[in-house]
């Protein structure tokens, strides 16, 4: 791992002086060499999922890792869709003239080595090596051991198309993913590897960040709440409530409770109940939720803190707007919290006092997502507050440079 | 200390929704108050004073522990002006309606609580209390023991002043710093303290960076180089070079390495050598540099990578700019580094290949600050490319949030 994150920081040199002109060159190139090669990625990919099959991984997690070529074609499309997003490095965030007539720019420069880790989804290998190539930095990939062989295949295309269009081929690199070692040592490798993104469970992630030296974004985990207001129009507010739970169930922007209003539960309880009993969703609810319903079943303490991540929400009756925002600051992961509302005052409040890295008003949990926002590629949700919060798009690759430009300026 | 973070957060949550009037108004009292009961805090500072020269701190510790009401008028001073500063939360950072008409915006917040860990200045705490309440966030302060009194005094006066203005007195609070404890349990506190900024020399820096499961903002450790190019003008190489060294000693922006390209040694070393020598700094130099004066001692490689912080320079002579950047490379800290030159294409080369958080074309390495910078405050130098790189001013105490307001948007 050292030796790989030592040839990573060479390639990270060269990557950092690139031009946009030649990385995305090497995007597209990196996108028709996997169509091309799209039979030996297939194939290597079949041999993964015969070792998961074996092993007893559910479908669920099978069909996460299979590929096949309209798969592959996917994940070019992606590459090629990078190449088309503007490159985010040499941007000029802030810049002035100071008194003394130095001339201040401070510049989007790349982190220099990136290192990712992440679950069973071999797509997430090209897209991460997209990602962090389009930024400028060199990338270290450790993905699942159930993963192994479609990521090897991947990766192995990758560098050949990037080795062709004159970059180094180390800027793509797959660490070792048989045992936890090549984490270990990521996560020790301070000097060598600029930041580490963790994506995939909770254990995971709590795992890096406590035990990494290296700078960690966290990315991920969300217990998202839906409330719905006194003031919200209650058709709206199902349909919010709807979509963000059931759109899809096994995302991290997913809602996983709702809270309603006391002054509305009598008239909203009842229909949104049914529908989502309807939708095929068991709801856990508190004693005032219950008697609405015969389906719902009791929730204990340990519902409002659980990301479900399946057909289940936790649903509680507050007394007031207060109550809603204390209910979701004890529960909250802070990564997507809702209101539907047509109230300015218990908007303006709501966005002021939850602490979350995205704050839907009157839109669906669903929508804090890189794509979603038109960021056109997305790392991950991070759920931190330093450096970046919420979906992470190119820019959030990124450091910066003062770059200070005088005429023999002294200090006096 | 888990206690005092508990009563930040909630400090916290105050402080994030407080108007920027009142947040002035407390930093305007602030101020007043450490004016009116200078006599308690110059009291309290001579008895570690009294201590600190028992336990026979150098002249220049005791020099930067003192107080006296000048310098007590100074840190008001220095909390009036941050008043008069911007507000950076609310600020809208990024902002667009998106296709299908949802309003997005990322808006800068409060980080929540910040711990800072400082070494015997007492001006820091009233300082770092300041700046951390204008940008709404409630300060764990860990000061040197040896600052204790002062501190104490310093906290108690500020405490009362921003009570007084209705904000909670928890807003700043000062951390037991009798044992090493405090420090522990800060860093072990992730949930209840957002960041943690290690402010002091490199040994506390990386105990921290290596033990902190609370993320870190490192600050500091400053290997300046000053290149004199093959195009430089020697006149204002020369001058800068001195300015970069001498102009105060034991900061971390100040140069400790001098590279001369081969081209004009001849020319510029000489009279660079005896400039130094003139202004009593001694010249730790390569065989190359020795040859031209009988006063400069051997460099070792430890010379090289060494802070000096003290009147002493190592020199050497470089076959090229690319000889430049890579000897940079090897030893830089990643802080501050200047290039001398009258050339387009080397300056151009030189900024974008060095890395490091400054970079100073034809100006005094001593320039990086956030006073000389135009920030109005400056909580310190991060020298990690996480988060913030180089000095920090208020935006730089602050995190994002995304709000995404609609009329029942759904995702599809």
């Amino acid at each position: 791992m050292i030796e790989q994150a030592g040839r990573a920081r060479t390639a990270a040199a060269a990557l950092a002086t690139a031009s946009r002109t030649v990385k995305d060159a090497a995007l597209v190139a990196m996108a028709d060499a996997l169509v091309a090669r799209t039979a030996e990625i297939v194939e290597a990919n079949a041999k993964d999922v015969e070792v998961g099959r074996a092993a007893g991984l559910s479908d669920a997690i099978i069909d996460r890792l299979s590929l096949n070529p309209a798969r592959v074609a996917g994940m070019a499309d992606g590459l090629r869709h990078m190449a088309g997003l503007p490159d985010p490095v040499g941007e000029v965030v802030r810049g002035s003239t100071l008194p003394n007539g130095l001339e201040l720019r401070q510049i989007r420069v790349p982190f220099g080595v990136v290192g990712i880790i992440y679950e069973g989804r071999p797509n997430v290998t090209a897209d991460a090596a997209g990602i962090c190539l389009k930024s400028g930095n060199a990338a270290l990939l450790r993905g699942s051991g159930s993963a192994a062989h479609s990521n090897a295949a991947i990766v192995a295309v990758l560098r050949d198309a990037v080795q062709g269009q004159g970059l180094p081929a180390d800027a793509v690199q797959l660490l070792d993913a048989a045992t936890r070692d090549s984490v270990k040592e990521l996560m020790r490798a301070r000097g060598l590897v600029d930041v580490l993104i963790p994506r995939g469970g909770a254990s995971l992630i709590k795992t890096v960040v406590e035990e990494s030296t290296v700078p960690v974004i966290e990315t991920g985990v969300g217990n998202c709440h839906v409330y719905v207001d006194a003031h919200a129009d209650l058709a709206k507010a199902l349909a919010i409530a709807l979509n963000s739970k059931t759109q899809r169930l096994s995302t991290c922007n997913t809602a996983e409770s709702l809270l309603v209003h006391a002054a509305v539960a009598d008239t909203f309880l009842p229909s949104a109940l049914a529908a989502f009993a309807e939708a095929g969703v068991t709801v856990h609810g508190d004693p005032r939720v219950q008697a609405y319903d015969e389906r719902v079943v009791p929730a204990t303490e340990e519902d409002y803190a659980t990301e479900y991540l399946s057909a289940d929400i936790a649903v509680a009756v507050v007394e007031s707007l207060d109550a809603a925002i204390a209910h979701i600051g004890r529960y909250s992961t802070g990564h997507t919290e809702a209101i539907v509302t047509d109230s300015v005052v218990a908007s303006r409040e709501f966005v002021a006092r939850v602490d979350a890295a995205a704050i839907m008003v009157n839109a669906s949990t669903r929508f804090t997502d890189g794509g979603e926002f038109g960021f056109g590629a997305e790392i991950g949700i991070s759920t931190q507050k330093l450096h970046a919060r919420g979906p992470m798009g190119l820019p959030e690759l990124t450091s910066t440079k003062y770059v200070v430009t005088g005429d023999a300026h002294l200090r006096s």
